[in-house]
């Protein structure tokens, strides 16, 4: 922390009655970026492999970053407790008791071979600012609760937990590490039969602020230093399913084929130019394919690969989706094989809360920040809290657009900046 | 055996003396078609998983089915024993002790998640045929050594072995069991330090006949019972490795991707569309395809896949592979992303003997079997004995032209007549 600060800070809170509803402007807090930062880079130990930063949800390297995670909260001064869900929570006291807290965090779980950045990010600056708000004696009217959800990464299912919207059939779910997340949340500490008593409610949160990377690359090209997050994209996952038939790579004719692969190569260009054929942000992938039997000298049975839709904008979403699946029932008529589509994951588009995006402006502003309003297209365990609570999310910048990737970087004085973005948001969310 | 055929041949036989060039015709003799097809029956057993058979070299099931085979050998009355490479041989004895034998045979391991009848029925067919000319006290000038060579699908490696033709860093290829195939042979019987006791020169070998189900649907299109084999083509294995960048899916705008995935899709239509435009019988299939980190949510930064390309012609093997190549480095360029390319196999066409083309076909003629010579689009361990020796291959059909598949089937009557052929090519070859 900065003593002078705190001193200015202490000062202006006490000339201040609980009553007066706008106080004048005061100079900024800040939190302790070097501290912060330190925690990030001493993270990066835990569950680092040659591929990258493996700690997906409930490996033995999540677990062991949930562990590094807890001292944090433990070094800082506040007392971490575990929901039924396995989310970490621990509370910085607020003055009006009646009032709900302030919510702020993310997640420290990580994708397959991704980097140290996406979620510790927003979790350790969250810690970070509990810590200065307790060091600075910085009393807030509502209690600031600091949270580190649990698999994000697996479709943010401590978040949804939270919310009351995780199915008995998504406790079955496989994550990554080869564990369902019936058996994670055991294994995070939770506990699978006291699932409801996670789940918040419309009135428990005051508003849910969110400090993350950015994850694209429009903040460095613009050389701004914030990204005032408008909403958070929906997301169709479809898993598609091509089915052919297996045969001989050398004694087959190239027209007497039923390839499941050469359908899945035609379907991933196909989708590509349709989504690009139109101006606008949408985005769609194919980022995982399984071809069975995969091997060199046969031709492939059955392909199994997944599309990542995304877009704001859910009339998009849908027509996009219907687009997809026709052409592949084109392409499987022209190439001999059949498409069978799945839905793995539908998520709506999330809207930030207009009064949540004027305290993360505001601040960026008093701390004399460049910032531009602009939407998320990865999806963050903010979009589930919108649904109870006025959510708001801060970015920071991505060195090269770069995430899900070892090469993921941000710079230890773009994360204090919204470090210290998160803190004056909350102190502004408190006056309301 | 039929005893009326029998009794025939042998009667035919002791009124001809040695040095008659041009013995008058006879009928043909036939193997127990029953008994041959019993024993494919009785194999489908081991190996066999819900994907299909699964006799990969190395693997237990393919040790459990040369286990099976020398038991065969043994109950035929033929004593087998192992050469350095792990190739299970045994002899049926000549009466002039100066020839080199006929060689007839074929393999019994699998591709992954394959049929029962590629290879098996050519192995189980030779051993039958020694077996028939045994029963039938048929003895020939040369000896007939039967043959089962290891590990055909990961490369003809026992075949390789046999003509002395591979090289120390095969013995470090991985096989798909996960074993080297220096492991694999130590695995067999073999043993890797005597490995050049196992190689044959020109003329240690009379001639080699391979029986093998077809793999294509042209026997089966044309109503016809034996194919009559001309050639094998030769083929390419190109490895391609496309490295872009792995990036967020969702965060990352369509027009800033370095997607491996989709170039490799492009690479794939691409080479598709080169094979396809020219006429002839040249093949080429991604059967492999490994993206990374190959989750839903990440732009692929990496894909390696193979390429699999066929044709009897030389010159034009080399010119699609210059084309793939130059089509690579294209889509890389329009995709942001690099091509490398490997070759993993280089296998040159082989030219199938005139004299024992005309044996085999003289075979099919004298049982009244319908045929058409034809070339092999798959390879087979005859390429490799061909270096050394005269060489012919004789085809059944596959139904609906499937192999390295469940789906795999050849009917039993066309098993027995591929073996009649062989026996009587083989009495053919004696003659001369």
């Amino acid at each position: 922390m900065n003593r002078r600060h705190f001193l200015q800070h202490s000062a202006a809170f006490a000339a201040l009655p609980m009553m007066t509803r706008r106080p004048p402007l005061r100079a900024p807090l800040h939190v302790n970026g070097e501290r912060l930062n330190g925690w990030l880079t001493a993270f990066d130990g835990i569950g680092r492999t040659a591929g990258g930063i493996n700690r997906v949800a409930y490996s033995e390297a999540d677990l062991a970053g949930r562990a590094f995670t807890l001292d944090l909260f433990r070094q800082s001064g506040l007392t971490p407790r575990l929901d039924a869900a396995g989310n970490i929570y621990a509370r910085v006291p607020g003055s009006v008791a009646t009032l709900p807290p302030i919510l702020i965090g993310s997640h420290v779980d990580s994708v397959t071979d991704g980097g140290n950045f996406d979620g510790p990010v927003g979790s350790f600056a969250a810690i970070e600012v509990g810590r200065t708000l307790l060091e600075t004696r910085t009393r807030l009217r509502h209690p600031v609760d600091v949270v580190v959800w649990q698999n994000e990464e697996g479709g943010t299912i401590g978040s949804k937990i939270a919310i009351g919207a995780l199915t008995d059939a998504d406790l079955d779910k496989v994550a990554r590490s080869g564990k369902t997340v019936r058996e994670g949340i055991a294994l995070t500490g939770g506990n699978v039969a006291q699932l409801a008593s996670a789940a918040k409610k419309q009135g428990d949160i005051a508003c849910y602020i969110e400090l993350h990377i950015e994850q694209g690359g429009l903040l460095e090209k613009a050389g701004l230093q914030i990204g005032v997050v408008e909403g958070i994209v929906g997301l169709r996952w479809i898993e598609v399913t091509i089915t052919g038939m297996s045969n001989h790579a050398g004694a087959t004719p190239m027209d007497q084929r039923h390839d499941a692969m050469l359908a899945a190569a035609k379907f991933s260009v196909a989708i590509n130019d349709a989504i690009r054929a139109e101006p606008g942000r949408q985005v769609a992938t194919v980022g995982r394919i399984v071809a069975s039997p995969n091997t060199t000298n046969v031709i492939a049975g059955q392909v199994v690969m997944t599309v990542d839709l995304r877009d704001l904008d859910v009339a998009k979403l849908t027509r996009f989706k219907a687009t997809f699946e026709r052409l592949g029932r084109e392409i499987g008529t022209a190439t001999d094989t059949t498409f069978q589509f799945r839905t793995l994951v539908d998520s709506e588009p999330a809207i930030a809360d207009p009064r949540v995006v004027s305290w993360i402006e505001s601040s960026a502003a008093a701390l004399g920040l460049t910032r531009q309003r602009m939407p998320s297209g990865a999806g963050h365990d903010a979009q589930e809290i919108a649904r109870i609570a006025p959510m708001g999310m801060i970015f920071v910048p991505s060195i090269g657009g770069i995430s899900h990737s070892p090469k993921e970087f941000s710079k230890a004085d773009d994360i204090t900046r919204g470090a210290d973005v998160l803190l004056n948001a909350v102190i502004a969310a408190d006056r309301g």
